[in-house]
């Protein structure tokens, strides 16, 4: 049993923040209903990498749905939401603020068609404030939250996360208030309103940076991959690829200079001291680069490893798709698409012993459900459907 | 109302990513006991940066909750943690996999107990595969994982993300499953054990690099700031900060060169075509920032925000901090410590309309609550609590 299969969830959003909260509530069972603009869909069909004409981005968000056409611009269409809206647990949409509400569909006319209903909006700023109609991406919240300022190479330039945080951190942070309002339902039967911004997401996830500002009222900045107070504890190159090596304490760091070959940096005055090391770090990395030069990653991982100096490789994607940790935990699932053949997605993070989520279907193609949707909860004929189709409101 | 006031959580974790996770629920009204070995306590109380001998890192991730010390290396510090998990919903914990169950405090343990209680560990690799004993920091998961391997300058070495994604992302998966596990419970009575692992939660957010290394058969790079596909839409300097621009269509970049006074590059033939453009990319660069080097940060965004080209700045945490959407929508927040004093603190991202979060009181002192705890859930007198103290189990 899946906890979620009680949840019926409409899904109104796009492109990666939405797709990517939605589908994990469709991993955990939840009844959700991708409803589409007719012809387009969802934007993100329309971006690569593609397999025979299918969007690789999209099937990798959107595991696990039914897709249906609506014309929400029709009034017609407006109309068949509502009714769905009568059936369903939770809404969730992306449009600009201001949207919904223009439509007649905002939270004030959902709640009204139905008390019940957990109405979840995410957006770049909000649905209050100043910059509430701006649009945003991700590099924008990624560059105004502050995160970008906090990394690159140390004297680099501010550095965008290779991964679209400012999309998935808010999706999950809605992920969880939506979880919390189904909980507070089942005790005062109430829905309510969501409001979810990527910028006051990354904003919550700047850690301590925040703090180490007014205490030391020294702006952050880039400091690369190495820690802050601790040395040697970066990322080092090798023959053919990056290692970590985290060799904080005295002990740790003399048996590294052996494994290496450089026994003459222990007695060296700039390293000999914890305190000393440290803030002669720009100097120690490049020599101990050289020393890492002669060995392969494997093979500095593995004479650090048997000498128990914590280490960890730099994975480039492929390694990582190979590692056997990722096979053991079922971290990436193979997915048939019916146009597309096998594709490889990434798995479930969340292991739960009794209600274990599972990938059980491919993304739909546009409209694939838009019948089998209209009858089993509105009670539509065929020819009702065909007619509205043919006036293209779905 | 808070949503989850009737929830009794017992929070063993320590540092970063526990400590977040549960932060979130405090946040949201559950009754959170911190239990920490006596005179350390969680060891990020030793982190800096510190005011008034306080640890503002500790501060930033402990809101809300109460402290209480239990020595759980004594036979009678587990008795009474036996007795608490009696009373509890939630347990949370990020030992290393194998010390719970050494000290007989096992989820089968815990379940012979209280089969209701939601038994939630996380851990650097998860329960179970060859690495679930390998201790894990942020750096280490974010470097087997694959996301330093895409975060960087282009053609620039592998990048760790300046906010310890790798704690944090977890924190948010494992605070989904709690919160599913929560909502099963209300309907099934039965509790569960939650296995969330770092490296696990960080392949979940590779996002489109899983696809396109499948489809293209290239092993996925870092490219800096700029967008794979859209030129220019990427980040240059102005006199005194960074920008963001995404000027992707052909009338916005030709406003953009008349703005910055280079009307030549429009008609430049390595940049008069869309394709041309984005196969330039590294060219054109340079030109638009030499343009923008005579503006500031702030004349810049005027600019082309009055002409309507989409740009956002690159803020410095300092400039986060005195931005009007984060005042608007409470997304910093003033705690007053008793000892530390006045401290901002990020606010809570998750705006409920019906039960919404606030933060209550500061981080809690060592222990500051080990007396009333322990008479409120298990109605110890006050000569039995001091003879415990007395002989180190609390």
């Amino acid at each position: 049993m899946k906890p979620l299969e009680n949840i019926i969830v409409l899904d109104l959003t796009r492109i990666l923040s939405g797709p990517f909260c939605t589908m994990i509530l469709a991993d955990f069972g939840a009844n959700v209903i991708k409803i589409e603009l007719p012809d387009l869909g969802d934007e993100s069909r329309l971006l690569g990498p593609y397999v025979n004409n299918e969007s690789a981005y999209f099937m990798s968000l959107n595991r696990g749905k039914r897709s249906m056409t609506l014309n929400l611009k029709t009034e017609e269409g407006r109309a068949l939401l509502k009714a769905l809206i009568k059936k369903a647990d939770v809404l969730i949409e992306n449009y600009r603020p201001g949207t919904m509400d223009k439509w007649g569909l905002g939270y004030e006319e959902a709640r009204n068609l139905n008390p019940k209903l957990i109405y979840a909006s995410i957006s770049g700023f909000g649905h209050s404030g100043p910059y509430m109609k701006l649009p945003a991406y991700d590099i924008v919240v990624q560059g105004m939250s502050g995160i970008m300022s906090i990394t690159g190479q140390q004297d680099g330039p501010p550095t965008r996360v290779g991964t679209s945080i400012g999309d998935m951190v808010p999706g999950l942070f809605r992920n969880v208030g939506i979880m919390m309002a189904l909980y507070h339902r089942t005790f005062s039967g109430e829905g309510q309103r969501l409001d979810v911004a990527m910028f006051d997401s990354l904003v919550a996830i700047l850690e301590n940076a925040i703090a180490r500002y007014q205490v030391q009222k020294e702006v952050p900045k880039p400091i690369g991959n190495r820690h802050p107070a601790i040395t040697p504890f970066d990322s080092f190159s090798t023959k053919d690829g990056y290692i970590i090596v985290a060799a904080g304490n005295p002990k740790l760091f003399e048996q590294l200079c052996e494994l290496l070959g450089m026994p003459e940096l222990i007695k060296d005055e700039r390293f000999s001291e914890y305190a000393n090391r440290h803030q002669h770090e720009k100097e120690l990395k490049p020599l101990l680069e050289k020393g890492f030069s002669k060995f392969s990653q494997a093979e500095a991982l593995a004479m650090l490893g048997n000498a128990g100096i914590p280490c960890a490789p730099i994975n480039t994607i492929d390694r990582v798709m190979a590692d056997p940790q990722i096979e053991a935990r079922e971290m990436l699932v193979d997915i048939e698409h019916p146009v597309a053949g096998l594709l490889k997605l990434a798995g479930i993070p969340i292991k739960m012993s009794l209600t274990p989520g599972a990938v059980e279907r491919p993304a739909p193609t546009l409209g694939q459900d838009t019948d089998q949707i209209l009858k089993e909860f509105l009670g539509l004929t065929q020819d009702q459907i065909d007619d509205l189709r043919h006036r293209k409101v779905l």
